[in-house]
């Protein structure tokens, strides 16, 4: 029924629908939207994702997205290049800025450790991160991976590879979100909420 | 912050959130997960917005979207052409039909009348609906527009043009919706419902 059988419509309803996080009726929402734009605004979509796709690459340092050989933060001269802030995705990345708390440099792992899923050590961008290590500017890794099963073994992994450089190694902190609520809150995170705790 | 100043994934994060009910983390989410495509998805994405735009039109008959002269319903000839189902948008007709009940052609007006967004009865396709009820073939005109004020001012005037032609012209029914709950129907609707209450 989707389209009704109009090829065209229906192809680009399937391609939304590809999308992570869009169900069939956002996609159809989205494809009509499509068809009411200009033929500009269509064309500058279509291209905003080609080209978004042929233009960035990784940055040559820290593998997050970049347009150039290295990208905006490893480029700017006013980041702390002694502190390298270790993520899985390039969004972790994106989330940490936004605190506008961290001056350090990142380092994107592009996934995390996860042997259910064939990902071992070596898919992961950690050679690089180790490279980076060699000349001794670098004084703390921040292991800000998720906190999953996965992003705890790639924290731990990594951990235990850096001890020999003698880098300081250090983990988000664990505990309860701001503006929640106890009553809500699991017991394993409350568990590492009480064991994290600090004075007043 | 959006894109970290990388121009292509800035724009591709910016055209996603242009589209209709999609906020800014969405829209990071989509722009990342084009970025992760192989470049022939990528460009098969892109391909199908503007060929979708490029080929669908209006079908001449019902002013559906179309890629034909006609749309697929329009050349059915397993139709029932004595009966329209006027709806307000092509998203409404193919909301009907998957219902699956209606064996009738439909009519998009493309819109409803809203003096307030300075939309009159001459922006919509009621001329086009006026011209397919000449020949006498069409006997019933079920007018589908939106339960909103603006639905029913479009559908009274509708009915008001098609009374001197003679052409039975009927609403869908207003009520409470199946699987919904007494207590939270707004009263309008529960008075609707009871207005048009039918036997057992």
């Amino acid at each position: 029924m989707t389209g009704y059988n109009i090829p065209p419509l229906a192809k680009l309803i399937d391609k939304f629908e590809s999308l992570p996080g869009i169900g069939s009726k956002t996609a159809q929402r989205l494809a009509y939207h499509v068809l009411h734009m200009t033929p500009d605004q269509a064309k500058d979509f279509a291209t905003a994702i080609t080209d978004a796709h042929d233009k960035i690459r990784y940055c040559a340092k820290c593998c997050n997205f970049s347009d150039e050989e290295l990208c905006p933060i490893c480029r700017n001269k006013a980041r702390d290049n002694t502190v390298i802030c270790v993520v899985e995705s390039p969004r972790d990345a994106m989330a940490m800025e936004s605190t506008r708390e961290f001056q350090g440099t990142y380092h994107v792992l592009h996934g995390a450790i996860s042997p259910l899923n064939n990902i071992g050590p070596d898919q992961l961008y950690i050679k690089e991160l180790l490279s980076r290590l060699q000349d001794g500017t670098v004084t703390e890794v921040i292991m800000a991976t998720n906190p999953t099963v996965e992003g705890d073994a790639t924290a731990m992994y990594i951990s235990r590879l850096l001890k020999p450089l003698g880098i300081k190694t250090t983990r988000l902190a664990y505990g309860i979100p701001v503006g929640g609520d106890l009553e809500y809150a699991d017991e394993v995170t409350l568990a590492r909420a009480l064991e994290g705790r600090s004075e007043l």
